[in-house]
């Protein structure tokens, strides 16, 4: 049966959800157009209601209680945008074991048990989506399950990070460390208290994890994801980088490997400056998909933040309500291979290495001699003295990574190697 | 009821045909996964089934004859790539009438009849979609219609057609002429023996009619919409935009002007060499899209070709299969507001404007005097002697245009005014 109404009940009045609330009721008209039917905001649920949120809700539908919201037979299509595992989990399963949609915006809860709510959907005849999730306010996730379903997809890579980004981007600007950065971002409400989830690259490794899963038809746990975030990017590296013609970026990185493999990996990349991706700055994301049919595309826009993301939230409920029949198809297939993650150390990559050493003769020569010898073949070198250390920069040609790895191991046993400094993968 | 296999007919076996078939049989596997169901090529029809198309097809499904196809019960989904008016709009009607999902990749037939097509199918419970009519294998189309449903479009503009950003690219690039980048165009196949259509702005005019109708909720006649192509840009206007710090595209652009009237115009922009359409180069597309709530977006990818086309009529048949429950809801909306467009001597804009002019003392004082008359005020002013000839450039600032038009009137009425050789506008 088709309803000319669908209930929304919106669980968790956060940012994100304060976003959805504000697009539900300030463009409430427009969407019930494009939608073809009323989208109406039923609950409002959050354990503190009294806190101001920015928009002026009706008191009668706001309740500390989600539970009142997901037992209300009324209720068609659940938003939980509460974040994090509990108790997100149990509410988006009672809200598909009650045959009600759910849209969310949770990376993390879709990254760990996405692959189970998909199938508990299906059981109920009804449909999870996820839009926010991994890209903010960029639709990548309906453009890999549809509109570019036709394609075996051969790369999927960017920024999906707009916290991360803004700081390295305000790193470049302004030859700023890390730590100073960290703070403006935490100042203007761009990284939380505790920024492990983004600086760590926790955030991005949840994120490639479900874009991954999509575009390779495979499910990837985000544990066997290789991670690592910008902790150790110093002011230097971006100065020296910015010299070589590069600038650094955190990035998701999935490239199939054959049929059976896919290389699936998070971590800093210096890339050339006249790439597009150079240009992503701020808070925003791209990120470029390349299929066998389509050629290389690429999707633009605000990763984070309240209005972008429930953008993505909204266009998820729109899509739900033009296809909601009441006899509803399931909207994801994706888990129907088995792949293989390759292991970092057998990927390939260009490397930029830097060194402390001590100023003396004969160390370019111990290092140079080791690279050979780990068949590492180097692209440029560069030396630069400041008292009695210098700083040794290497940036290498296209190498693997475990022998890259062993030569980096011997070139710090040596006396005269003061420091590894940085190790950065450069080149896309 | 919901199906396990959907039939295909695809009518037209020509670049798109043949790029689809391709990607039916040789992604069927794939395909069938991600739709949930089997799709299955039954019929593909076109006048000439003789020729070569570089896919090899059973015997048995190819045809001559489309009504044969129409008229079959089994058949679930057309898809039209004839292209042109006739016979494509009697086919899509009949397709509608007798119950049959279609999809086009028809930008001409979209933009004439799109309206009537919608509501046709919306009375036989079934759907017409036609992501590639707009830009390609970029999804664009579904981003507007669910993705950013949530968001009043404030701006939607970029380069649609790969022919002609392939011809300004090579001007640019090689200091050609426009003839002789059109001609390597041809031998490329990237434009068509009468390249009208392209180069004189009709196929952009109709893809903004497409894309504005759905970004601004209401129909736009493509009769209705400023046109003016590439035919009259030169390699001096290049070479000296060039110098200026601009590179010339073909722009299409909408913006909403308040609640009720919409700017939509198809012309070539002087844009800035440092804006993101700058570096779209070759035959890519590029469309910015920027909503209320999202901010600005970005989408790029392969505006035509083959393959890239034929995956965005394969993504189309795709999201018509997840959702094909035999109680199918009507996927588009947006009809629903009555708005105009703006004429085209309100807008306001920069503008380039180069002039032949006598070599002789006062010419410059008398053409900066009727723009001040006209409050057309000047930015930038080259003047360049050639023999007893001189080539005089203006760039303006942001002006109306009706007054600059009025200005470039009295200009070329002044004696010492050889001929306006070039009226481009500027910026973005």
């Amino acid at each position: 049966m088709v309803k000319s109404e669908l209930n929304i009940a919106v669980l968790g009045f956060g940012t994100v959800g304060a976003g959805v609330v504000k697009i539900l009721l300030q463009n409430g008209e427009l969407l019930a157009k494009r939608a073809g039917k009323k989208l109406t905001l039923k609950y409002v649920a959050d354990l503190n209601i009294k806190k101001s949120r920015g928009v002026k809700v009706p008191k009668d539908i706001l309740t500390t209680d989600a539970l009142k919201a997901l037992s209300d037979p009324a209720v068609d299509i659940v938003v939980e945008v509460i974040g994090g595992v509990n108790p997100a989990k149990k509410f988006i399963e009672t809200a598909l074991r009650r045959g009600k949609h759910v849209v969310t915006s949770n990376k993390e809860v879709i990254a760990k048990y996405g692959r189970e709510f998909i199938a508990l959907a299906a059981q109920n005849k009804v449909n999870i989506l996820f839009e926010a999730s991994a890209g903010g306010g960029i639709p990548i996730i309906n453009a890999l399950t549809k509109a570019l379903a036709g394609n075996n997809i051969r790369r999927i890579y960017g920024i999906v990070n707009g916290t991360t980004n803004y700081i390295l981007t305000k790193m470049y600007r302004e030859n700023a460390e890390l730590a100073a950065a960290l703070k403006e971002a935490q100042a203007l409400g761009y990284a939380e208290a505790d920024p492990t989830n983004d600086i760590d690259g926790y955030d991005v490794v949840y994120k490639l994890s479900i874009l991954a899963s999509l575009a390779f038809n495979s499910h990837f746990a985000y544990q066997d994801i290789y991670r690592e975030g910008i902790r150790e990017i110093s002011a230097v590296d971006i100065a020296l980088a910015r010299e070589f013609g590069y600038i650094i970026k955190l990035l998701a990185i999935g490239i199939a490997r054959g049929a059976k493999n896919v290389e699936l990996r998070v971590h800093p990349v210096m890339i050339p400056q006249r790439h597009p991706l150079a240009t992503v700055n701020d808070a925003f994301n791209a990120v470029f998909v390349e299929g066998d049919c389509v050629g290389e595309t690429m999707f633009y826009g605000r990763g984070a933040g309240e209005l972008p993301t429930a953008s993505a939230v909204i266009g998820d409920i729109v899509d739900l309500a033009l296809h909601d029949t009441g006899d509803t198809n399931p909207a994801l297939h994706f888990n129907f291979t088995r792949k293989k993650i390759v292991p970092i150390g057998s990927i390939n990559s260009e490397y930029f290495v830097r060194l402390k050493v001590k100023d003396e003769p004969g160390v370019l020569a111990a290092v140079s001699k080791i690279c050979a010898n780990n068949q590492v073949s180097i692209k440029a070198v560069q030396q630069k003295d400041a008292d009695s250390v210098a700083h040794l920069v290497i940036i290498t040609h296209l190498v693997q990574e475990a022998p890259l790895q062993k030569a980096v191991r011997q070139i710090s046993a040596l006396k005269q190697v003061l420091e590894v400094s940085s190790v950065i993968r450069a080149g896309l």
